[in-house]
């Protein structure tokens, strides 16, 4: 799968996504990650990608053309029109069912805003898709593109082994995760819970699917309310 | 403000958080930022941080030993225990009423997990909040870290001028943002609405609000509802 990030900060994400599962991923081939300064197509002299706003107000607003022409630069050399996210405080909130549909594209556009927002013109004549990864002011569009980012390409197979893959379903049944213990057995006065220790699978299944119904019920019961 | 991140992956972490405003933040003192490595504080031979889950199952528990003398080793530094967060697919969601609340602590610690999870006997010693950033699975605690720090950050004062702090209100009344527009007037034949160009600033401002609700109505009626 392959993503192509058009942000005016792209020296960030090379490093954060190199880290850990992506970056294997990368280096197996399983996904290909590329950043595109929208800066460098800058027709402007001093390389300008914003301007004030029509109508007035605070802050400045990303111009349409070295966006565009950034997008075109995808467009022209791979032959057809990628699916295009903008990730925007106004887009519809990130989960995992939408990863799961993102998965589906071979490739991605992520397109990341800064300043007071981007001229309307350029989302209505490029954006499929406004994502926004939650209900929280952020600087740009270059956190929430990593975590896009992050979350499909674990869906994307190969990239997780076939016992993290097994793990993750978990996350998706509605609930949330047992408690997890490792060794030593005892820790500032804390012991393991004795069931853990009893062998007995069955018992240990029953007590951790508990586990996860309590926390869940205690700490997100609209969670459960959505199951 | 102070922030400690302790994490498996510390190097991303500077680069991140050296763009934009947040970097400008770090520059002018307002905002500090240090993140400690767990693994330097493993005592095993190999420098491990994990180990088997007790009662099975797949995937590898971070252990208690590295997190807790990494942890100690900030109150001993400082000589009080900082408001401690660990960055959760089981915390509450993160929102911008949680930054708010989160900015009045002078210094946090935030404890990014990898693996599975981490030893549960941990986050009852030392956590005092656990938060998620959305409802989809990430590959580590990092990236949510970063976006609390970039959120929280913003609301430090003087990390925003005046003007963006201003602009910034309008995301706290719980409506999107209208669409914004600059040169050129004419882009792809679509042109910049008329009622911007008049010079009217109350009928701006009220096609603005008028806008700001009905995109918030059609996008996020949920918004609305909370309000």
């Amino acid at each position: 799968m392959r993503f192509d990030v058009l942000t005016l900060f792209p020296e960030s994400f090379n490093l954060v996504m190199s880290d850990s599962i992506i970056g294997n991923a990368r280096e197996n081939g399983l996904i290909e990650i590329n950043t595109i300064n929208i800066r460098d197509f800058s027709t402007n002299k001093h390389k300008k990608v914003d301007d004030y706003p029509y109508g007035g107000g605070s802050g400045m607003v990303m111009t349409v053309q070295p966006i565009y022409d950034a997008f075109m630069s995808i467009v022209s050399s791979v032959g057809y029109k990628p699916r295009t996210i903008y990730m925007s405080p106004q887009g519809k909130v990130f989960n995992q069912k939408m990863a799961q549909e993102i998965k589906c594209y071979d490739h991605v556009v992520l397109l990341c805003g800064h300043y007071e927002g981007i001229d309307e013109r350029i989302i209505e004549e490029i954006v499929d898709e406004e994502i926004s990864i939650g209900d929280y002011v952020l600087t740009g569009g270059e956190l929430p593109a990593m975590v896009v980012i992050d979350c499909v390409s674990r869906l994307v197979p190969g990239v997780l082994s076939s016992e993290d893959s097994y793990t993750e379903e978990s996350h998706y049944n509605g609930l949330l995760e047992y408690p997890q213990y490792t060794r030593p057995y005892e820790f500032m006065g804390r012991k393991v819970p004795d069931i853990l220790l009893s062998g007995h699978h069955a018992n240990i299944e029953k007590w951790r699917r508990e586990q996860s119904i309590e926390r869940t019920l205690r700490k997100r019961p609209d969670l459960m309310n959505k199951g």
